[in-house]
């Protein structure tokens, strides 16, 4: 039975761990243990009654408050429904291009989203050892003229957690006709840490940031994410997919949480102590090496197979964490998990000293 | 100020009107007045707890019930963020055809689709006396080879109301390279009345049927549709877009409202005598003709001009009813009110008495 991509692999976990998909401890999807916030579902059931109305094609508040989030003006934003159907849009516009560059290893949606429109991808590996982003300079080298190129790649990386400097990419922004940023996860960083490049997202028609609501509010279900980039850019993807993308539920509940500061605060002040609390006791087992992350999850590299454990996690322990087989570059050696509370923590933990002692 | 398409425009009416959007009478959007169904409400409150996970990219549960609803393999069924996406999808494939035969008058948001990836659009206009079907035979002298080309038509005519029978299509489908039929409407006909293609479409690799929960269940703010055709063209669009288009709350309702059967017949008791009673109102005014529809909707030819009764009946009555100004073969000799209840309806009557009274 293959594993499916994510969202399915629940049900996948959960025949083989032979419990129900809600008794599974999930560490594989990278989603904040803290959310949903109660200012988003309560917005959501103020919402019903007005399901009978179709959404504002404008989506003039939710531009809005993201406008306000981010101080930008709101026709530099367009929501979404999810970050990937705006990446399905990133992708026809890449595909225009002679080529694109991909960071590897990618996200498995990047795969689609550039197969959708039949663009050349050109994948440049991420020194796993390194992982600094001047790896990407030999990308001149490879490449005769870079104007004729787009690039893509997030930031924080993913699956990394790898972040890159904003003074890194910036010099892309002078060379690839078209820079896509997946910052799916850039606000798990506090405002004095961040790297996102929309500060000078209106000094760069060329570039395009992808933002996503599901991770740090916890609302994959809800579908909810936005572009960010020239307004004349984006009234051309307008044109492209339907009038109205995303749901009167999910615009309500973004306008909640973008002003939700207490949650936001919150997280920023729970992330780094139990992310390094994860990171020291993955590392204190021979055999594992974690990798320094900037994000919601830690990639680790394993003497044993992943899946081995991986599946012994499941049989035994009713947990889930992510194998890397999507992802080519890394395979059987590496596994990722999610930060998630510190007692869910623990017991992963628990979890592996017991699998790794019985190998 | 010009006026948006549907979704913004009770904002402009509410302007208009000197009133908020909430205190509008609103004929202009064809939405059932009865849903949405509790059992659909109840459906999203139970889910909010599920917002952490993300959708099964399968939506195998709703493709079940999809399935089991039509009598059909959930295979052949592709849910989607509303019909309008899976209606970008149609209009990508329909672009690699020669060109499309276009019912019209259209649906605006089909000109879009088809815009969307270049494709041609041949205009084929319903005689508006006779809206027979058999109009289309001349398609043929038109086309020579239709087995180049695409036809788009919506079944029951948007906003005509005009029902075509199962056997008038049924010939273009052996002629046609891809047929695609809008079903929005389709569920207002009970069981003995309907003509979908559904119970065809297993004979015909070339039909796409579109339908959609929004405007039968009152949920044009949820965004849920779903295309039925033969598997390997939906495994194909699947390609084209993200994995989680449909979100969980959606799913859900989507599920709750097709095991409705209570629902349903209610709708369908319902609509017939109170639409009759709309229709007669509407014919006893001298200048006024409405067109007899299968739908929840009336067409009305109007000796007057439709954009001043419409600015009057704001004005004065806080009733918004939908223009024609979007299909040029209309323009403004005729004005489209949905059917609401039989009190809303009364009070719509009494507005244009007035109105025209006063001209």
């Amino acid at each position: 039975m293959p594993q499916p991509v994510h969202g399915g692999n629940l049900v996948w976990a959960a025949a083989l761990a032979g419990c129900p998909p809600s008794a599974i401890l999930d560490f594989s999807a990278s989603i904040s243990p803290l959310g949903p916030p109660n200012s988003a579902l309560a917005a959501i059931g103020s919402q019903l009654v007005n399901l009978r109305h179709y959404p504002d094609p404008d989506y003039r508040e939710l531009r809005l408050a993201l406008g306000d989030f981010h101080q930008l003006p709101p026709e530099w934003i367009l929501p979404g429904n999810g970050s990937a159907e705006l990446l399905s849009l990133a992708g026809r516009e890449l595909a225009q291009l002679a080529a694109t560059a991909l960071i590897t290893p990618a996200f498995g949606d990047y795969y689609r989203a550039l197969a959708a429109y039949n663009a050349l991808v050109l994948e440049f590996p991420l020194d796993l050892v390194t992982l600094v982003m001047s790896d990407l300079s030999w990308i001149f080298d490879k490449i005769q003229n870079p104007k004729d190129f787009g690039l893509l790649l997030n930031n924080p990386h993913n699956p990394t957690g790898k972040l890159f400097a904003r003074s890194a990419i910036l010099p892309y922004l002078e060379e690839f006709a078209l820079v896509v940023v997946d910052e799916a996860f850039m606000d798990f960083l506090p405002q004095d840490k961040e790297q996102s490049l929309i500060e000078v997202v209106q000094e760069y028609p060329n570039l395009v940031i992808l933002r996503s609501l599901t991770k740090f509010y916890s609302l994959p279900g809800l579908r909810l994410g936005y572009a960010i980039a020239h307004p004349s850019r984006l009234r051309q993807w307008q044109l492209w997919r339907d009038p109205w993308p995303v749901n009167t539920l999910a615009a309500a509940a973004a306008i909640a949480a973008l002003q939700d500061r207490e949650f936001q605060m919150q997280t920023w002040v729970w992330l780094p102590p139990v992310r390094n609390q994860l990171f020291e006791g993955l590392a204190s087992f021979s055999g594992l090496q974690p990798f320094h992350s900037a994000a919601n999850f830690l990639l680790v590299e394993s003497q044993q197979s992943s899946s081995q454990l991986q599946h012994k996690l499941l049989k035994h322990h009713q947990i889930l964490i992510r194998d890397c087989l999507s992802f080519p570059e890394l395979g059987d050696r590496y596994f990722r998990v999610a930060v998630l509370t510190d007692s869910d923590n623990q017991r992963l933990l628990k979890a592996i000293a017991k699998s790794l002692s019985e190998s």
